[in-house]
């Protein structure tokens, strides 16, 4: 398949800059109706009111991923199309990614900040070529952050502000990573209490992680603060920023991430994989394959006297994987 | 000593409001200036660049608590003043709130968040009288979100919108709490490995709220979401708003928590102690002592058909004391 031109490249990113405002602010104007309530016409209060706030969530989920569809199937009816919503209905979950140009999009993640209105929830929208995220969109409208890039354009926040954030110069990983850190993680869905099980894997991680240097058997790794968002896309827009150092995760899927490993590998951030190889501290460490449900991303850093970024980012992967378990999460079938 | 008069606290409100502004502007003005680095005046740029960014913080935590200090002194010379910055370079941290009319003040709360740039930080101004905090106020200026409130004139998001944001009607708690909840908490500074130590204890609670129910012989709560900001403050802020359920935290001083207890009372919340009593299931619950550095908040709550909004909180009050250890936090001399 051929490549796509630099100034195609360029009209969609425009394209997909102006559909993630327009999404955005869908999401929000859905809110804003559960917010208002009563404030609001007689016909829309009794709409509120007869749903409760996960069927209304649900719909405005579909909502918005109808719209995203319609737009991308108008503008480019070539182009592939993988949502959330619609994906989830199907019965396969195999890998539908592949080379072909390709739109992946989450209308709305962080669904339970949605429920709840905490801020922290976005849409995310990302168009795939050959396999790699080139454009990444994610809007969390209520806080009106806006974070973008387009392969060889740089990244974004706000449209104004480039990338990490600071870059006169981008700072180094600590020289004690994960200490100084801010490392981000989440609970997630599955808390079945399996010993164990994932949820007993993750958590004996996040402590290994947080504990002093010295502690649990050498393990500890005294990281500067742990964040929970409940938000992977905000998550990785995050590490983009460079306000969160370190983030591990098991379990999303590609419209979870598409999006902001696209803005983080472009703001300069490495990704790859949550498990530990069986030798931590030498083997390879391996790009991030998009559908793999295994993801540790590090911010974007820059040189030391002793170091390239790229080296300090690769001594602090392999620090985590020194702390965490292996997560058991692959794909049906697979 | 005398009440305050109703137009003197409008007034006291009006000042606090304002300054909270201009706090928050001059700690985004600070960290903008990191995030411009190179492009400022090469005076401020080797100002940027001679020292760490836990200096630069530490710079302007101080500054910006001088501002306030000055500021009230000018306006009210007879009131108190409780910084953080200036409190912590004392010898003592007996408790120092009495009945005088006292202001409690951060003017940074999210410090480690303000270091990496993550933009959950905020300033928080507390105007106390007879011990009780009567007015708050809290600005995160990254992401423009301004809570305040007076007592009988109610809580507000930037203003305008009345906390807990919905409020037609005001939702119950969840049936099942914590089942259904968010769940906001917090890993703090203190991870020594020690057994049965304060983060092992924290850590211990933190997992049977989240396990499914059933699960930890019974203790398993399946909340909703575990969220952790790295902000005290603004974790009440968001119990206030409605968005996160339920606050569990062991630690705190009085200026983390005076202006959020203050929002989070007015817009209708319970705040408790952290600590279960002997019968968790049927000791009374006592309103919070400012000073007792052991906090459970509630989100405001309205009624069902079987349940006042009072009582809905109460319960889940009982199922998290059901589900948390005993924290050891006591003031120094205590």
């Amino acid at each position: 398949m051929a490549d796509i031109s630099r100034e195609d490249l360029d009209e969609i990113y425009a394209f997909a800059v102006e559909l993630g405002k327009q999404a955005g602010k869908m999401l929000m104007d859905a809110a804003q109706l559960r917010i208002n309530g009563g404030d609001e016409t007689q016909k829309e209060k009794e709409h509120v009111q007869k749903e409760n706030a996960v069927d209304l969530v649900t719909e405005t989920d579909e909502n918005v991923e109808a719209f995203i569809k319609t737009q991308i199937a108008n503008k480019y009816p070539l182009h592939k199309f993988i949502g959330e919503e619609s994906y989830s209905k199907g019965s396969s979950r195999d890998y539908l990614i592949d080379s072909a140009p390709t739109w992946c999009v989450d209308p709305l993640d962080g669904t339970v900040n949605y429920i709840h209105l905490f801020p922290m929830f976005c849409v995310s929208i990302a168009f795939i070529h050959k396999n790699k995220p080139l454009i990444g969109i994610i809007y969390a409208p209520f806080t009106n952050q806006f974070f973008s890039s387009c392969t060889g354009r740089g990244a974004f926040f706000n449209q104004t502000q480039r990338l990490p954030l600071v870059r006169n110069p981008v700072p180094p990983m600590s020289v004690n990573a994960p200490s100084g850190c801010i490392f981000s993680c989440e609970w997630g869905k599955d808390r079945r209490d399996t010993p164990d099980g994932n949820m007993h894997r993750k958590i004996e991680s996040f402590v290994n992680m947080a504990t002093e240097l010295g502690g649990r058997e050498g393990r500890g790794g005294m990281v500067h603060g742990v964040r929970s968002l409940g938000s992977a896309t905000l998550d990785l827009a995050y590490v983009a920023m460079g306000a969160f150092d370190i983030w591990w995760e098991g379990g999303c899927w590609e419209w979870d991430v598409a999006a902001g490993i696209a803005i983080l590998q472009e703001a300069g951030g490495l990704v790859t994989t949550a498990n530990p190889p069986d030798n931590y501290a030498t083997d390879p460490i391996e790009e991030v394959r998009l559908g793999s449900r295994l993801y540790l991303a590090i911010r974007p850093a820059g040189p030391s006297s002793t170091e390239t970024g790229r080296e300090s980012q690769e001594r602090t992967v392999r620090e985590v994987w020194r702390r965490v378990r292996n997560l058991d999460y692959s794909r049906p079938g697979a």
